[in-house]
């Protein structure tokens, strides 16, 4: 479809952390929009915008910042686009098509659903891809290249509004794919949602205890717990607002979750070695699956050992 | 102490995995070692430390290749270390120093201490540090490098023997701390052990789901789940020893964990969000103290990303 390729006239983004300034940074290196509209509650971030020079105008007026947008895209934590979406979508034009990143789609598509005019059309958008820094400073054009954007647009959106997303995305250089908000947030909540949720939590664990002091979980974090510790320091509001928003799926699959560690630590317990070793054995063909497909580097310790060549011998 | 830094005459390896491995090829890149003899039960490594060249020697029989050293370290899974103890103990000479590189002290010092012959000092010691691959060809030589290796002499060890092993690792460029074994137990339980169990436990969750399919999880890891798996593939044998000989303090720290992990399922479920705000706003700090301490990237994504300099704007 030619136009899905063609680049957007007018690219307002709503908010400027770790995604929204990759998007503004990604759609002018990749020449994805004439004009590029950040808007953004926060004056220091949209100061620091106005220094980085990563977009053509920035405002802190939502109505007026989305007016003439032909793809507007929402960058906020998911429990802030409802209010987002009351704000700006009589504002915006007919025929524009708005869009989001948020982690969780089902209460997303529930929040902004009601706010839309006629010949809006909101195709919910949510790129798998981040770090764990945040604000305007952390983004980078390339975050989102290789990497899947998953879209969950309503069964009556029109087919030129998807491929509008859809090549936008594609034009970041992201694999794109469409499933249900439902199925989205049920995938997400394993892959990506109960993963923080233990990650924060262990993190939580090692702080309180009182026979293992501070200084030593940090300094002998290298035997596993520092990997934890990543997703452990992600945008605490965000990631809040997921577990708010995403409560029964994150809550059925950490039912699972726990269900596996009890027979774990039952194996232990009885000291059912053949158990253990067959779970580990197990487990190491997903990371290779996962290496295979170009999610993750094959560098040992995620390359931060990273030894010279000649280091080897 | 002198003798402390004075390289080794003959250090024998018994193990050539990935710490053994890169012992060979610290001690001999910085050193350490007039010899080296590589000791191991699996011609395929024997094999393959030869075309290697990392070994002055290499040989399948331990009693003939600890007999002439100075240093015996023990770098089997902590399950094997009493058989090999009992297979060399009487055939180092006096005053020759047998030392480890287990995970775990308390079972490896009751394991190996009924075997140890009059003259022979046994330092146990335990380098924090690994990647995710296995067997010589995993192992270089800057492994231990600003890493903390642990060392758990019983009170009788003889001084100039802790001074011997501690000046090796201090060699190999660790920062070398001493502690009970059964505090290193407890310490490692939380910063090693248990993070490698919910590791184990998340992947296999995933693995075995029925509304989500292997290929998604593979897809979709980039969201935070793909962090688990570099440390779920780690050895299977060596974890199996892990979980089946510190039983009783990977069961304690994972009943902290759980317990925490019930109060914040519980949040989610009442829906609290500043119990979960406080509780991820707490856990950024750890990783800042982490990353200070040099024992972490500070790059995003563990530098996987790397985008480079001009990426940036």
């Amino acid at each position: 479809m030619p136009e899905a390729n063609a680049p957007i006239g007018c690219l307002a983004l709503v908010g400027l952390g770790l995604i929204g300034s990759s998007l503004a940074r990604g759609a002018r290196r990749f020449g994805l929009a004439q004009r590029i509209v950040a808007i953004d509650v926060d004056a220091g971030v949209r100061a620091r915008v106005e220094e980085l020079g990563i977009a053509d105008a920035v405002t802190g007026d939502a109505a007026e910042g989305v007016r003439d947008a032909d793809l507007v895209i929402l960058c906020v934590p998911v429990g802030a686009v409802g209010d987002v979406a009351a704000a700006i979508a009589g504002h915006m034009k007919p025929g524009a098509v708005l869009s989001d990143v948020g982690s969780v789609k089902g209460a997303v598509v529930a929040a902004v659903t009601p706010h839309l005019g006629d010949g809006i059309a909101f195709v919910p958008a949510h790129p798998v891809a981040g770090t764990e820094y945040s604000g305007p400073d952390a983004g980078f054009p390339t975050l989102f290249s290789g990497r899947w954007c998953i879209l969950t647009p309503p069964e009556d959106a029109p087919e030129a509004a998807v491929a509008r997303v859809r090549g936008f995305w594609e034009g970041l250089g992201a694999i794109v794919e469409t499933m249900t908000p439902e199925h989205h947030d049920l995938v997400l909540a394993i892959t990506s949602h109960v993963p923080h949720l233990i990650a924060y939590n262990i993190v939580g664990t090692a702080a309180d205890l009182e026979e293992v002091t501070q200084s030593e979980v940090i300094k002998f974090s290298a035997g596993g717990f520092r990997d934890f510790t990543r997703i452990a320091a992600s945008d605490p509001t965000m990631w809040r607002d997921v577990f708010l928003t995403n409560k029964d799926a994150v809550l059925e699959m950490l039912g699972r979750f726990n269900e596996d560690l009890s027979a774990l630590a039952r194996a232990i317990r009885w000291g059912d070695g053949e158990a253990l070793h067959a779970l580990f054995t197990r487990t190491r063909a997903i990371r290779r699956g996962i290496v295979a497909m170009g999610q993750e580097t094959a560098e040992p310790d995620f390359g931060r050992a990273r030894p010279a060549a000649d280091e080897k011998a």
